[in-house]
């Protein structure tokens, strides 16, 4: 690790031998195995930008040049290169390096976002304010083609090809399959070229009159262009970008640094937006990680390097529990159908997918359209069960309330990774969905508390055909199961005290932490009743009828405090004349830094003992008041 | 009116003799003027498609076959020729017509939502299920250029391009200005054609061919393509659509109805996905609206058809405080700059961008676009300011929590026709934002109450420079002034009684709505002071404090009861530890059908009456409790 160890910051790359940067990207590539393999984390995204990486920081001068990293789990070599590859030991630990970029860790740092097909939008923002001060320094986006399938990166390529003026350079980072392979029209289109025989040669050839090439901005852009007009229709994709008014030069071999930073070169000097082409392989220089055809090496958990198998597989989760009883529904009626927004595997749609081919549509990076197509496959007929992760349902809020909602539509939402998810920092938490769906009207929500929930709740959701359904449950290991004692309206009742000094309404998978603090305050010798509402909206009448009978009421969820469960539930139980005191736990309303799970929720007092403390002193609090 | 007076519905059309037809098209275009003369409305789109729409229905079976209008505005011909000529006097009148596709009015209508760019996602989803149930019946969508710039259009349309199977015919309507002109790479590629001198003889030369043609199905989309090849560099974008893989026939002049047949007929011959390109003349037919350039025409007030001038114009509204206000800010900071997303005129940055071309951009209908790039914008040493109606930051949710929040960056949002708007139906009412936002953490809200609390919040709000700001107001005549009489924290005291029987919390342009009320709880002898929070986001702590004092709080709110102000507020109360009783009005979180604002505010119990009458309810009941 001489070359890395001795590398203070991405100016050093510029003086660099060829020799100290082959080792260089050697070293990388050995750094990004061994820290995910220990940490987990994204692997083969990153194996496949080493040399991309190193081009745009000796072509360009971060952080005077910004370049923006979009779905960020793209730049750990980036991280490496701007001085932090010491660190790569605390990679995703609490106060340890984040798996995204992050502004607080660097100056070289500017979009910590990990949601996809931002980057364009925020680099024509930085490159209009350029232009407007008068600055004549370089905006660099890398973007996917994945990424490009999310239209806000459309809408994106649209503003950039407006104008001509902004320093500007989109690279797309063309590896064919972002994360499960790149679906639609632009995809096909992409391979086309990949798999073209003329592309091989053509590309050497181009790569040759690159090399020859010594005029430098618009004029080389218009060499470039007359040189590669001969090969245009067998091979390149310009039409696309060239028809929206944006220069493109490409594609470029992604694996051969010294023709990268060529390009990049003339895309630099050109003066206003340019589209450089890059093809990649992801997991490059590493086997294991290229050969994995159904990319659970997208995000690894820690790894065995041998073999590439994954260590302290978690238990089975709660997307297991859905994989497996979606395939059973959907064996029952014909009538179901799947859609992903590229996450095929990750949300468990993989074994529905193999069993009925015909009956999953996997829409791209396009939450928007995978909402919208499922309004419409509901007044075909069918019933659509759109599986994506809760954080991502925030980019389809409009398309929920009024494509859905609005027109009465039988669409069943599973939001997966709900709640505090942690390791992947402030992006990923799902910890908004349940306010924001309780803005919509007729829409029906169910937080499942263990799997024999999940399936149950499953199954009456797609039953509704007249209006939004969803389920929501949280990343990683299925709690236990918690049988009811009785179900009153459609909510259960998991324990039951004869005093009833307090109600806990615990939702979703917060049924255990309910459970719990119970047991503390009975211990304190007040008599507790713990109920988990299963549909949290609209809010059950029994249940709102059971809460007036209280002395004092909890509500506990894995969610933001505002408009949440706990919000509804008040105002319900207000609205019906009722004054029981109503105790809100839930995640404060802030943005929450990576770290464990437990370790955050402890922070945030979401554990047994913390709600017991609360609850014991709102009783004492009630007691002296009587 | 006899041929209009005398269709039942679109089977009628396909009988007519040429001399009917035009006589039809003569009357659609009568009728049109008429109505919207009378009861305002969308007049230059719906002119400009009544070739379109006619042809559209001659060729295909509605509702058999499927048409979807995006933003359904355009469908006035659509209603005209489904049977619903004879009620336009009742148009957008409270139990008349809707402005807009409406699924309780008629079996041909499927969408009602007025938000622009969906409609090829629920056409793709229509035509998926078709295709699953073995249904051979087409989906047509109608979509316009501007509504093309949006990203979900894209999504689709990669999607679309990702299959040959499905039956599904897009036209995509191109007038070259949906709003104010389109803008961006696509605009002005389509504007390269329209503008092409070869344009006019090659289109005459197509024409001719499509006539000759006799084949049909693919052969007869292979031979079109054949000949279009001839003239394709010259003048045809399909390079853009056919990239993606979609099937291209175009361009065709939208104002030749046996054109546009002869294309359609093509297409649904086709047997899978086709885009049609239809090119017409906004305001066709009615000289006033087609020179209309700065388009207050899209959507007219009531108007004079001699001259085009409206009546009854309502007084200086909201907008126009803020109009004015922005342009005098921008005068002082050189470093504020404004987004718009196509609707320069309505938000009221018009004046802006005359003073100020160079710091406005129009984004196109690209709202997730213009909030990430003003993310950029900020991060690039500026302070963006966003104009855009309430009801369209649904559509950048995300954006705003994690782009703009997340970076704590200074972007002040200006959010037109919040609350109740009334005449446009349900999709138009800007009623989720203060509960939407109310989500997003370190995002500071203001809703001003009068024309110079807008001026002084606004100038507070592009102070921050480390956070989200969002100005949110009402559609119409800004309200008469009401002073307060004192400042606490951040809350202005309208006016206050010794007694503290009742606090009432007034937001926004509720101000006089509280003021009355007010007066109608003292008359029945109690104590009552009014508050304008001003900044309703964070909660201010002076507030809470001074509510603690009272025996009852009211809030009233032009915004969902749920998580909006008056959630949040008794939120922060309780967290305070303060038991005093508190009630919440606000829009009942539904749907609302199209109806006059104040006709819907009566309905909701939002009115001084009903809020005094609940108010002096809970007063009664307090001192019953006593």
């Amino acid at each position: 690790m001489s070359v890395l160890a001795n590398l203070t910051g991405p100016s050093d790359l510029r003086g660099m031998s060829d020799d100290d940067l082959a080792a260089l990207a050697t070293e990388i590539r050995e750094l990004l195995i061994t820290s995910v393999a220990s940490n987990g984390g994204h692997l083969g995204p990153n194996l496949g930008v080493v040399e991309l990486g190193m081009a745009i920081h000796r072509v360009f001068d971060s952080p005077r040049d910004r370049v923006v990293w979009d779905t960020g789990h793209q730049a750990y070599v980036h991280k490496m290169l701007t001085g932090r590859a010491g660190q790569f030991g605390t990679l995703r630990k609490e106060g340890g390096l984040s798996g995204y970029p992050s502004r607080s860790e660097s100056e070289h740092d500017w979009v910590e976002n990990s949601h996809a097909s931002t980057s364009l939008s925020y680099a024509d923002g930085m490159a209009k304010a350029n232009l407007l001060l008068g600055k004549d320094d370089h905006v660099v986006a890398v973007i996917g083609d994945g990424a490009l399938t999310g239209g806000m990166a459309w809408e994106a390529l649209n503003n950039i090809a407006a104008d001509n003026d902004r320093r500007l350079v989109v690279v797309v980072n063309d590896n064919g399959r972002s994360y499960t392979p790149t679906v639609g029209g632009l995809a096909n289109r992409l391979t086309e070229i990949r798999t073209n025989p003329k592309y091989e040669p053509a590309l050497g050839a181009i790569k040759e009159r690159l090399n020859r090439s010594r005029i430098v901005g618009p004029a080389a852009y218009e060499a470039l262009h007359a040189i590669k007009k001969g090969v245009k229709d067998a091979l390149a994709p310009q039409g696309m970008f060239e028809d929206l008014g944006l220069k493109y030069i490409g594609p470029v071999d992604g694996h051969d640094r010294p023709a990268v930073e060529r390009a990049l070169t003339q895309a630099k000097k050109f003066g206003g937006p340019v589209l450089v082409h890059v093809l990649t392989t992801k997991g490059q220089g590493y086997d294991i990680a290229v050969a994995n055809e159904n990319d659970q090496m997208h995000q690894a958990n820690p790894f065995d390097r041998a073999t590439g198998e994954a260590v302290n597989v978690a238990p089975a989760g709660w997307t297991s529990v859905f994989r497996d009883e979606i395939v059973r529904i959907a064996d029952e009626r014909p009538d179901i159908v799947a859609i992903t927004a590229a996450m095929l595997y990750p949300v468990g749609l993989d074994a529905f997918a193999d069993k009925f081919p015909d009956r999953v549509f996997d829409v791209g990076i396009a939450e928007q359209h995978a909402v919208t197509s499922a309004a419409g496959l509901a007044m075909g007929g069918l019933h659509p069960v759109v599986a994506v992760y809760a954080t991502f349902i925030n980019r389809a809020f409009d398309q929920v309330l009024l494509d859905v909602a609005l027109h009465q539509c039988g669409v069943t939402f599973v939001l997966d990774r709900a709640g505090v998810t942690g390791d992947d920092g402030a992006s990923h938490n799902g910890m908004w969905d349940m306010s924001l769906l309780q803005i919509v009207p007729r829409l029906r929500l169910a937080a499942p508390r263990d799997g024999a929930q999940l399936r149950e709740l499953l199954r009456e959701a797609v039953e509704v055909d007249d209006a939004p359904t969803v389920i929501r449950f949280a990343k990683g290991a299925v709690c236990d199961d918690l049988p009811a004692i009785e179900r009153i309206g459609t909510t259960d009742v998991l324990s039951r005290d004869e005093a009833k000094d307090v109600l806990i309404v615990a939702i979703g998978s917060f049924g255990h932490l309910g459970a719990d603090a119970a047991e503390i305050v009975r211990a304190a010798g007040h008599g507790v009743t713990v109920v988990d509402p299963r549909w949290v909206k609209p809010i059950d009448p029994a249940l709102v009828e059971l809460a007036s009978g209280y002395g004092l009421v909890v509500t506990v969820e894995d969610n933001g405090r505002h408009g949440g469960v706990g919000a509804a539930f008040t105002q319900a139980v207000r609205d019906a004349g009722h004054d029981v005191p109503i105790r809100v736990h839930g995640v404060e309303q802030e943005f929450l830094d990576h770290a464990k799970r437990d370790v955050i929720l402890e922070r945030l007092g979401l554990t047994p003992q913390a709600v017991a403390d609360d609850t014991l002193a709102a009783l004492s609090r009630n007691s002296t008041d009587g």
